[in-house]
């Protein structure tokens, strides 16, 4: 089964590639994570947010790593950090995947 | 560019196998939406919440759709939804998978 794990955030900015120059280190340190099939970066330029979705291999990972990352965004200034975890349902997500 | 469309609401249920049963035929419906790359269906029995994490491949279907799904949510009684589009930050996603 795999684990989804949602974050979001109020996000002033850098947004695209500043983003990317500033966040660099920070990518890669989280490709180490214990458990981590993937992270996608968000983030919306209009909507001053940004944030990530995971999926993690098992729930204990998902939550320890959803209390390391909020308090870490905590530690760089982040206030009303919503993270949700959820498991996928694999038929639905199969049933959903577009024919080409 | 990839767009993510990131939605959950407050759901009693059904979950798991009896979710599949009952959204077999909306999921199917989903996989035809003009520009979709893939959903993900997430739900937690725990907190009581479901959702669909949804990448397109443009901001205009992920707004209609973001609408459309949302009346329907609304129409099936759901209250609450919450819907947020981001941009994808390639570059760092990249980063952020695992080595083997």
């Amino acid at each position: 089964m795999r684990y989804l794990l949602q974050v979001d955030f109020p996000h002033s900015g850098p947004f695209g590639e500043e983003l990317t120059n500033a966040m660099n280190d920070l990518a890669k340190d989280i490709a180490t994570e214990s458990g981590l099939i993937s992270k996608l970066w968000t983030e919306n330029e209009a909507t001053k947010e940004a944030g990530g979705i995971y999926q993690f291999t098992n729930m204990d990972d998902a939550q320890r790593y959803l209390k390391k990352h909020t308090e870490r965004l905590t530690s760089f200034g982040y206030k009303n950090i919503r993270g949700k975890i959820f498991t996928i349902n694999e038929a639905l997500s199969a049933l959903s995947v577009p024919q080409k």
